[in-house]
């Protein structure tokens, strides 16, 4: 059976995606950024590096979209055979390999600037643009930087014009000094060598179609191009669910054919790891155990991590799912997490690789009428008790909240809860459960109020995104991963509208402190252009989207309500007689999961004190968390006014209209996007606006059945 | 993709099924039956025919299987060179081929017997069996009928002792005669060519692998041994949805290979047809319509018909599912099914083809918000008006009820509504809604249920049965279609009990007079042998079965309340928001579907008055259809006593407990049926029980929270 990727029309505005430097937009502000700065005609580099070579041709081909110029290009093997001054030009370098750094910035300048950041600096007569940093990675993301300024900024170019990022000189030059907030900024392919994507709403694999690995390393390159120029420098190529097939890719079977992915994401700074299968010893090894405390099974990941690092010297580590959703793990041998990841740890450590161990354990075999279990308490209930023991080379991997990626849902209290233990936070940017890429939801300010909440570990600021970065712990090891949206789709992401999450989910793992709004703004501006008309709908669209996407939804945090399975459509009861633990309660008389001390499952517990309390106390608890940690009758009045009954079906019916309302505004926008794009996301909102009617009757008739209580404004409820 | 039956253990009992003759069974009522009858060591016959060769080599082997001895068979080129009365032996021959009929028969007695119709007779020596119809299929209905009735009855085999269906002479004698019921006896496969069944649950197909026939014909035939021995006479080897692969079957692609299963069913008598796509002349042909008046749409299924007929003589003709659940159409073209079947029976009609056309067609994209539609209507609504319009090779195939198949639904009014077309009825063997031969569900007694329901469509006394038989209305063409429920497991049926039901099939459709207690009866016997306990047990588990499963499923004809797409398993919303039209309308004060003339869909309408007033009035309509024809509350009184819910809760508990008990009545058969029988049986009824108590228990809480209303007797209830 063969099958092949439809790749067509993989160029033009909607593969470009926010990297198009408007060379291709229609309408009055496309086309060339009109003044060139005097640098931007000339490039010269000192280094030979395959990073650097990456960031030339980005910068080059940038300012030539950019300006419509080329620049020249000028390589020197001797660092005197450069740098003349009185000459115009960017210069790129490290801070150790050119001199152009060292010409350019004092001693602490150099000494503020580590890792992967990096410094932009014109000089005072604006002639030279000096781009440096301490790695070469670092010079690529100052690149991605620079362009992206200079797209966003026109005036930019336009000498002495005033702008925020510059300091305040005689002239105002570019002074720009960027320092990424999280170590890890990884991605999570849950791609399969079948070609298939779990929970892929884009098309088919760009990795793999039917049982191979592509041969259109353009389109991996294309990709990590894409990543890279949002600073992710990390990637998991394989589905964390690690099936037959895919347990070889870390034998000869395929391992020729990782190197070459490798090669590709290292060209853009990327590490590639892999999802490993626990039971590899015995699938891929043949032994009889995968016990990670057996002297054999220790010599065979040893032995063969090392003809991994063999073929990719800078392989990142392995992804693991172990001891959830029926894959294989330690509980197997009645070994622990620690003990699991830490026999891997040793593997890597010779090598400087990691393991990062998924937090996502649960039981997903329990008993629906058993209401003393509580799937939220899982990850807390396994991990919480190991910290400390894992190996400083292990990391875990924690999603942001303790179900699944539900549009709304509590955080996880697993931040917070280990301070000796190396963490980072997942998120899920593929939309599983917000609409699968045929709504439209903005997925930022989920994230952001994820980052933002403060765990009160450390007292007061002791927020999320505090602990993901490794700051509140001091903890070696940390940062974000999130599961990737994209696909084999000419626009990457099914919806295009959908790119900005990816885009998103990059810039905030650079820096978390930039707002929902500025980095819509940002990708909005990149993808589409100035017009403010087009800027101002498409930044709204985004922002109220996630909103709108919870109001027709499964209500007040209560979660789930999908069909089984494929999670796209209303499904109330859907998960309510299921072994997976995901139950709401309903009966004639309310409804919720209480989770409460004084009277559930006591999840409430694992928060420290002061979120603890928030949430055990009805009074306290906040109106769109109420059913995710109470069960409430359908009269209770919420902290709005309303009772929960009233709410339900008042946000049904608003949120339809404001999903008729999403498809309006972008109507207006007929001819002043690109067509093809244009006439994509017109077809989904058209859909979003329908399927938003099942939501709204199956829910609403669902609790008008059930409670008997009728709609206040008798509205029509079938 | 290399994917290959599993052909274990294709022998033994399991595998003979019910023409095991006793030789391979344990304990003393196994091995030889004793006496040999005096006729049994010689078989003579005249004619040369593939059939006949089928009917010597089945009576050769069974009797040898009987009594140990394979008998002398002795074939004669001429009518002088036998029949020498001094030879004990059974001659076999047809009434026009042979001079055994002639001799033995009166003039008589030969009109008497007609087309597949038999006659078995003893001379009064008991020295001579003659075995005699007009047809040579009908030789070889006598040769099973013939085995059946030794192995049922080993008394047979001795000389002058007693037996019901003996004459009563000097000596009793065996004096058979039957005839069947029904003209057209079929099976349908719902097989397709990539190896899978569509609501198959013994295995893979026997017909299709990967894409190709198989190259097993030696199954094919066992098959079609099986089926033949209880009367079945037709056969469509392909799935009524017929997709893009299957559609090529009457193309040249294929029916060479089709040729050879025709001549593998000829042999045994049955006829071959094949289900068409409606599309066929755009699919197949290139054409760009398949509108049943476009001159060169006739003119295409004309000539690929004739060349069917070229390749398979008697080929049966064409089964097709048109304009229901997505599949192509006469509707495209804004033409009728009548339209529609006739441009096929056209087609056929030079080859005495049929055209056998389901009325299964519903809308399936009707909105459950629209309280008017009804899908129980649609079938009559579609097809009552078209009555008289329909060519005379053509039968309408009705479902034995307007829905799909339920554990518990309404008769379908059209039988009945339509004096001036063939009809044939359709039943499902295959066990899709009741317990996927995972559950123990012995269906002949629903079969029979329906069958002698009276639709006093010519006044009292109109039974289906008689409209299926043709009888009422002296139709040419009628009879019996069901969907076959056999796979590649050894023993046919994945539960070996399971067989009952296809052999239960066929035993009606030959004669729909037999009761549900003999037919079960007769196929334990022949399965298991004459041990009384084996006997008893068996027959007392297949024949509660079904109000066993009923019990724990859906409660009161109401129906459905399974997971969507497979069907297995309980949930009551599964199809309560759907597009296809299945509802149950249960809410916080009641449930069932108004169905009456007076508030509801008018359904009732469709049955002639006497049922029309029986199933509108709340006191005649009977209990077990309550919530088929009426939206009720939870605490309307049943004739039964017992309010609606209480008996929700009742027959949920009880269901579980007599679960259990088939379970345990099993256990004690243990040592005294085939052990791989015992086996496989005892894991699948411990499999019931435990899955019985998830249907009592979902059902039981999703009534429970719904209603609030306490089960009396304060049983568990989640």
């Amino acid at each position: 059976m063969s099958q092949t990727n439809v790749r067509s029309n993989l160029s033009g505005p909607q593969y470009d995606a926010w990297l198009g430097y408007h060379a291709a937009l229609p309408g009055a502000n496309g086309g060339l950024h009109k003044a060139a700065p005097i640098w931007s005609k000339r490039i010269e580099v000192q280094e030979q590096h395959h990073v650097m070579d990456t960031a030339l041709t980005e910068l080059s081909q940038g300012l030539s979209k950019l300006y419509g110029v080329q620049p020249e290009i000028i390589k020197a093997q001797t660092q005197d055979a450069l740098h003349n001054e009185r000459i115009p030009a960017i210069r790129l370098g490290t801070l150790d390999g050119s001199r152009f750094a060292a010409a350019t910035l004092t001693d602490s300048e150099r000494a503020a600037v580590h890792g992967e950041g990096f410094i932009i600096r014109e000089d005072e007569a604006q002639r030279e643009l000096v781009i440096s940093s301490a790695t070469l990675q670092g010079v690529l993301y100052a690149v991605f930087h620079l362009l992206r300024e200079l797209t966003l900024k026109p005036e930019r170019a336009q000498t002495g014009a005033a702008s925020d990022d510059m300091k305040h000189g005689k002239h105002k030059r570019i002074d720009i000094t960027e320092q990424p907030v999280n170590s890890l900024r990884m991605i999570n392919q849950w791609d399969n060598v079948d070609g298939s994507i779990e929970r892929g709403y884009a098309g088919r694999s760009i990795f793999y179609e039917n049982g191979e690995f592509t041969r259109d390393i353009k389109r991996i390159r294309d990709y990590a191009r894409l990543l890279a120029s949002t600073g992710i420098n990390a990637v998991a190529i394989n589905n964390v669910n690690v099936h037959r097939k895919e347990s070889l890719f870390l034998a000869e079977r395929y391992l020729g054919e990782v190197a070459k992915f490798a090669t590709a994401f290292r060209d853009y700074g990327i590490r590639l790891f892999l999802s490993a299968n626990y039971a590899s010893p015995i699938e891929v090894g043949g032994l009889q155990s995968a016990d990670p405390l057996d002297e054999q099974v220790r010599e065979w990941w040893s032995i063969q991590t090392a003809k991994v690092y063999a073929a990719i010297p800078d392989f990142g580590g392995y992804l693991i799912k172990a001891d959830s959703e029926n894959r294989p793990g330690p509980f197997t041998y009645n070994r622990d997490h620690a003990e699991g990841a830490n026999m891997l740890a040793e593997a890597l450590r010779p090598f400087g690789g990691l393991v990062i161990w998924r937090c996502f354990v649960y039981n997903c075999k329990q008993d629906w009428r058993d209401r003393s279990t509580d799937r939220a308490r899982a990850a807390y209930d396994h991990f919480k008790p190991l910290d400390g023991r894992f190996a400083d080379n292990v990391i875990l991997q924690i999603k942001n909240g303790p179900m699944d990626f539900q549009v709304r849902e509590a955080v996880s209290p697993l931040f917070g809860g280990m301070e000796n233990t190396n963490q980072v936070i997942e998120f899920q940017i593929t939309q599983e459960y917000t609409g699968q890429q045929r709504h439209l939801a903005y997925l930022v300010p989920q994230w952001k109020e994820v980052l933002d909440f403060d765990t009160y570990a450390k007292g007061e600021g002791s927020e999320i995104k505090r602990i993901a970065d490794g700051s509140l712990y001091r903890r070696p090891y940390s940062g974000f991963a999130a599961v990737s949206n994209i696909g084999a789709d000419a626009c990457w992401t099914g919806h295009p509208l959908a790119q900005a999450n990816l885009y998103g989910y990059g810039r905030l793992g650079w820096n978390p402190e930039l707002s929902a709004e500025q980095i819509a703004d940002e990708w909005v501006r990149l993808t589409f252009g100035h017009d403010e008309q087009v800027v101002e709908r498409i930044t709204g669209m985004l922002l109220c989207s996630l909103d709108i996407y919870e109001s027709y939804t499964a209500p007040l945090g209560v979660g789930w309500m999908v069909n089984p399975d494929h999670h796209y459509g209303p499904n109330v009861d859907g998960y309510e007689y299921s072994k997976w633990g995901t139950y709401h309660f309903a009966d004639c008389h309310g409804i919720g999961v209480d989770r409460t001390v004084k009277s559930g499952t006591g999840y409430t517990s694992q928060y420290h004190a002061e979120n603890a309390a928030r949430y055990e106390s009805l009074e306290t608890c906040p109106d769109e968390l109420i059913l995710f940690f109470h069960h409430v009758p359908y009269t209770h009045v919420l902290h709005s006014g309303k009772t929960v009954i009233q709410h339900i079906y008042d946000t049904h019916f608003e949120g339809v209209e404001q999903a008729e309302a999403l498809a309006e505004t972008w109507k207006e926008l007929e001819g002043k996007v690109d067509p093809v794009i244009y006439s994509k996301v017109a077809t989904l909102q058209a859909e979003q606006a329908e399927h938003a009617k099942e939501w709204r009757d199956m829910i609403n008739t669902y609790f008008y059945r059930k409670s008997g209580i009728q709609d206040e404004h008798a509205r029509t409820i079938y």
